[in-house]
């Protein structure tokens, strides 16, 4: 059978603590050269939903040989780039499907048999794997000391990375701050019960930051959310997104980065005549790609072959912008083992996705 | 609805007419950097399955703008390569799934919603995009006056190769070469009643080569199947695998050669210490694809902006070898609007596949 679960059903099945403990097994194994990663690959072409709107359709698989799984996640998605009040665009996704629904998907597959094991939508997932490559890093580049934690964005990803942070080092109090004051309220509320961590909304990025030990930057700002000059010395600094990092990052001030995954990789795939933001977004990635080339992978931190921090005083940076394949099937093998021993998710015959002509 | 097709529903929904209308405009969308391909990319890794095996993760995808579908295609295979009784490596995929089944699959997506709008096994629909491909370039490359064919290779892919090849030349004789006798004779029998052209089972290649103006290899064998001595003046050669092509093609003798796609975008992605023949054959393929970038893509031809034959004496060549997602895009989308016409297919509610989380 092949399970069909929800991302409620998701979220039920998995905890950060076995996210992380997965990961890091997992995150050895690739270092080590037994498992395996195609980067996200991208394609871009109009759309007949808005003018203004682009279609992508987005792809990345893994496989994570000690578990016997394969995965691919795709994405299939209405885009558009609007401004905001103060004329920084953002990237807002179009829940164009029936329903003001949103299309990604998780398909996990055994490498012993082949057969599809799971079909599962990665709004949960993708959020857990980020969480966890942010609490794994953590672990491995900030002081071991490290008690308070500035987050700055409160949307989806900001919980994953708060329950990640609190399973690696004692938390005891989180500022948090999104530009949106009744978002940030509501956020440190929500937290504060759902982890029993002190968090309070920072009225300002600046004021999150301050005296914070570990600085989290998860929004999808095209603009940077905290300035060089905010870093005191000792903090552990990581982002989710390439342009949201802290501006001290991009001037190489920091001991001990790491990149979760080198973007040499990356394979992107756009109309030669797309008009609009693609070639341009293109280029800045790849000049991006790189620079960061030179940087270690959080795999090295984990295999000991890459030296995080030596000195209480430096600051140290995990940049964890680039989603791996490899990090849904780690991850959704452990959704799929606690699925099916508990008898959960709805079952579709496998002879639905399989087939007797061989190719 | 999300419809769900079988191969059966595939195959009677489809005719290879309307696929090569389909692709001639495809292309030309491709050729003018409207439509967008991204070429296969594989993860091979060790299987509990057997020693000897090997696992694959293959997936390709594309968009076809102007029917405003994406597709992805994928296959989770179980490979290995056995030698026949000569010695020679085959590549031959395993059947590991429940009830001895294999696992390729096409999504394909709305770009306008991002919807998946249907979901079916590839073995059907493979064989008509590649068949169409050898139909679409023999119409721009074979002399208009072809009409006796040599197929080597009396496989599944044949089968589509000669409704093709009989779509774009008044084919009047097929002399068919399998190895295997009796595999020959039974291909020539059915697709004799089904095609009504006389089609004769050859004892050799080279006699079923002798006289042919068009010479289609469609195997898996790893070796040449046609040498270059063997071509007479103005025959056209097409290939859908890179070793089993003729010899000649190999050494360049050949006037107006035409790619389908060139293989520079192919992305392969290997683990590092694969035990086995992963690693040679990639080097192999790079190599190839090095030289390959000198010839013109199909699409090309497709444009004019390529000249195929000039003078009917000369040899021409198609290297059909390359899959690329775009074309099952292209197909597909013609399978899901007559699905969709005649209300074929298992309807399966769009919400499964969808989600209220915006990742």
């Amino acid at each position: 059978m092949t399970l069909l679960l929800t991302n409620d059903e998701v979220e039920r099945l998995v905890t950060m603590r076995e996210c992380l403990d997965v990961m890091e097994r997992a995150y050895a194994e690739l270092g080590q050269g037994v498992g395996v990663s195609r980067t996200v690959s991208q394609i871009f072409s109009p759309t007949a939903h808005a003018q203004d709107a682009v279609y992508a359709l987005k792809s990345m698989d893994g496989v994570v040989p000690f578990l016997g799984v394969a995965a691919i996640r795709l994405t299939s998605e209405i885009l558009t780039w609007p401004k905001d009040a103060s004329g920084r665009a953002k990237k807002v996704r179009i829940g164009a499907a029936a329903n003001g629904r949103f299309i990604g998907l998780v398909m996990l597959f055994s490498t012993t048999t082949g057969e599809p094991l799971a079909i599962f939508p990665d709004g949960i997932v993708q959020r857990l794997r980020v969480g966890a490559t942010t609490g794994l890093a953590a672990k491995y580049l900030a002081r071991a000391d490290a008690t308070e934690v500035a987050m700055l964005g409160c949307g989806h990803q900001a919980h994953a990375q708060i329950l990640a942070i609190a399973e690696v080092r004692k938390v005891r109090r989180v500022r948090c701050y999104s530009p949106n004051a009744e978002k940030r309220v509501a956020f440190a509320w929500d937290m504060a019960e759902r982890t029993g961590i002190a968090i309070e909304a920072s009225p300002s990025p600046q004021q999150a930051v301050r005296g914070a030990d570990m600085v989290l930057c998860a929004t999808n700002s095209f603009s940077p959310v905290c300035l060089a000059d905010w870093i005191e010395p000792g903090v552990h600094v990581s982002s989710i997104a390439r342009r949201a990092r802290a501006e001290n990052v991009r001037q190489g001030r920091c001991a001990g980065r790491a990149l979760h995954r080198r973007t040499a990789g990356h394979d992107r795939c756009e109309p030669r005549r797309h008009p609009g933001r693609g070639n341009r977004a293109m280029r800045r990635a790849v000049r991006a790609a790189l620079a960061e080339r030179q940087l270690p992978n959080l795999y090295d931190l984990v295999l000991g072959r890459a030296q995080g921090r030596t000195a209480p005083q430096q600051v140290s940076c995990f940049l964890n912008y680039v989603g791996l394949g490899y990090q849904f099937a780690a991850v959704g093998a452990i959704v799929h083992r606690n699925a099916h021993a508990q008898g959960i998710g709805r079952e579709l015959p496998t002879d639905w996705f399989t087939e007797d002509v061989n190719p």
